[in-house]
């Protein structure tokens, strides 16, 4: 433990002095950086597959789950899609130096706010390698060194991409440590990572609930969560019932293993009996399990019965839990209870509805008339995604690269006093 | 410790839910609020000045150090400050409800992303009863409820200037329970309140370094630091003398005691032997002690010798330490590895070394040619100050009202699906 804790306390101090010279490197050296990575990565993929070859028999041999060995396994196409990713980012707009503050004081001070990057930011994340690319991708363009720690499944994986990475960064002229791989499978890095206040300046945990509470529990470094999505669509009496079945559909199957995909539908009482043997047969057909509260069990008999654990369950699966509600303002006290304030949805043509429900609904994200599916950096616009946020401070939702960024003020004087 | 866990949490799940009802009322009614709890005060301050008389006098007989006992006592003139404090604060813009994204998407989904209140905001702080009445002005006119927890020395003043803040906020039309003040003893209420996630959205603690630090240690609930100062001003070689002269004497004695003033200065070695001793004289002048390196003792022998805790020390006093550095690049390193990152100023007429010194200085207020006291929310024109802010996430230097508020995304669709 003892040798462990002074490891990772050397690599994240090592990547805290490379960090200061990073934020002296210009845009123009980071993105040839990034592209010099994504080449190497290619050129390299052997190498990586290779590696990646003997860890996946490894895990088999050791009984792995098999998706998580889907997880791990690496081919030419994902390798070609994580240096494709790496050249998206390198073509965003350079997040840091932007002004969003600027004015001179009646005495003259000049002060202005400025985008900087954090230093360093530790990314704490679970099996898939391709985090790996990305999450070096994403601190590089926004001026950030980084201390990685992935899964043990994936570690000599991550440790190869780290180095074949690692190599084309130095070349191209990046600090050497701006990318620290924390390589020691000890559990307790993780937190020890989480308390090195003042070596790294913000934690990000990529992975399950298990990990990200885990992370909050430890850290005395600020944590970015991103988090897990427990998200409901309401469909109101006035809501276009074709509209509400498409969509509802949309948020619960075109990928339910997704943080953005619905996990609860709540149905209007007045529409009830109108549309739940609808949509109940449209989800059947797309292999969806239902589970109901007493009063749609009323109306469909065979739907399993929803114990009070479902309403706060995020499945990833293709299961659904179905309540019906007195009204809007039930369906939002039932929903700022149980979300897990990711992302939730209203169908309804009430324009008063739908106010009401954007206004109180406690949410990172709130739809009318539309899919919880598209909380996404992409689908927002911002060209990268770090992450969902579900916590309030700093970002909330989808995470572009300004997320990896803080500010600070410059003041300009000639010799005032106060 | 079971009983007072119960209570606090019960104090949260109220405030909570009033934060649900304070986010459907207007600003107008939130200022006329503002205003009637202003009056209040006012009108009431014999009861207040009753039971601070009281808690001033066992205090005394404790034995309570005095200038707690300062920070403590009540006066009309105090009382009237705190309610022309609220009225401040009733002038200033609504921080909620603004928009500041605002897109159209390809496939027609339009997004706006909106200033909210947090919701909840527990605010744990030390002995100065006037920070009752901030808080809570801060946190009504954000929309947000607020939990508080102060010090015990001042528990019975706080507790009357709650009761007649609450009764007038509810008369004048807002939820009874926005405002929960913590009145159980207890040590540990303060670990139970940071631990509260889903009930308290963000903790604030201000006070000193041993408050911040045990919040950090144990809170799970996204905390803002408002930290301690070690604060810097570096007189490089080319300094106008006389200007640095006058601004390191503001910096260091226009108010020893509070975060922005100067606790360290660094001096370029090539002006030492014509700086250091007019720059000492000044200072034993204004009765500030001096605490130097070898090279500093070198120049003025009967100056106190700074150990290596000196240098990460907030004396908070009438001391400085005293540093001679090679070049601008020493004075950085020795600012990066010692400031608390809050104000650093360099004194200089070099563009060169302003630039790298601005750039290079990792901390949330950065000086060129001033004084670090300017590092003050209402300085910076912001109309009102949270606390400063010393770490990254969501809020750095001066922390004006819109610290106070997080975002959250609106998509109006009219059926996409992804």
């Amino acid at each position: 433990m003892l040798f462990m804790k002074e490891h990772v306390t050397k690599q994240a101090r090592r990547a805290k002095e490379a960090s200061r010279e990073l934020a002296c490197v210009s845009i123009d050296v980071r993105n040839a950086a990034l592209l010099a990575m994504a080449d190497a990565l290619e050129a390299k993929q052997d190498e990586i597959l290779e590696v990646n070859a003997k860890e996946v028999e490894a895990a088999k041999e050791k009984g792995t789950r098999r998706n998580m060995i889907d997880r791990l396994i690496l081919t030419p196409q994902r390798i070609a899609g994580m240096a494709e990713g790496i050249r998206q980012v390198v073509k965003l707009d350079d997040p840091t130096g932007k002004i969003d503050f600027d004015t001179t004081r009646p005495n003259g001070l000049k002060i202005r706010r400025v985008r900087v990057p954090f230093g360093v930011i530790g990314i704490i994340y679970e099996a898939r390698p391709n985090v790996t690319a990305d999450a070096i991708a994403l601190c590089i363009k926004s001026g950030n060194a980084c201390v990685l720690r992935g899964g043990s499944e994936a570690i000599r994986t991550n440790k190869k991409i780290v180095d074949i990475m690692k190599e084309a960064a130095t070349n191209a002229g990046l600090p050497a440590n701006v990318i620290e791989f924390i390589g020691i499978m000890d559990r307790d890095a993780v937190v020890v990572m989480c308390r090195l206040r003042k070596l790294i300046d913000v934690i990000i945990p990529r992975g399950g609930a298990g990990l990200i509470a885990r992370v909050i529990e430890h850290s005395t470094v600020p944590v970015i969560e991103t988090g897990t999505g427990v998200c409901h669509t309401f469909v109101d009496k006035t809501a276009d019932q074709a509209l509400a079945l498409k969509v509802c559909i949309n948020a619960k199957t075109s990928r339910p293993s997704v943080c953005n995909a619905m996990e609860t539908l709540l149905i209007h009482k007045d529409i009830a009996a109108e549309f739940l043997p609808k949509i109940a047969q449209a989800m059947i057909d797309a292999k969806v399990e239902l589970r109901g509260d007493e009063a749609c069990r009323a109306i469909i008999p065979d739907m399993k019965e929803a114990n009070d654990d479902d309403w706060a369950t995020e499945y990833n699966d293709l299961i659904l839990s179905v309540k019906i509600v007195d009204d809007v303002n039930a369906a939002i006290a039932h929903i700022n209870k149980y979300s897990s304030q990711h992302s939730d949805a209203i169908i309804t043509t009430d324009p008063d509805a739908a106010a009401k429900f954007k206004q109180q609904v406690d949410s990172a994200a709130v739809y009318v008339n539309t899919s919880t599916r598209f909380t996404d950096g992409f689908e927002f616009g911002f060209g990268a995604e770090i992450g969902i946020s579900t916590q309030k401070l700093h970002a909330r939702g989808p995470m572009g690269l300004e997320a990896l960024t803080t500010m600070k003020y410059l003041v300009d004087g000639d010799g005032q006093i106060r």
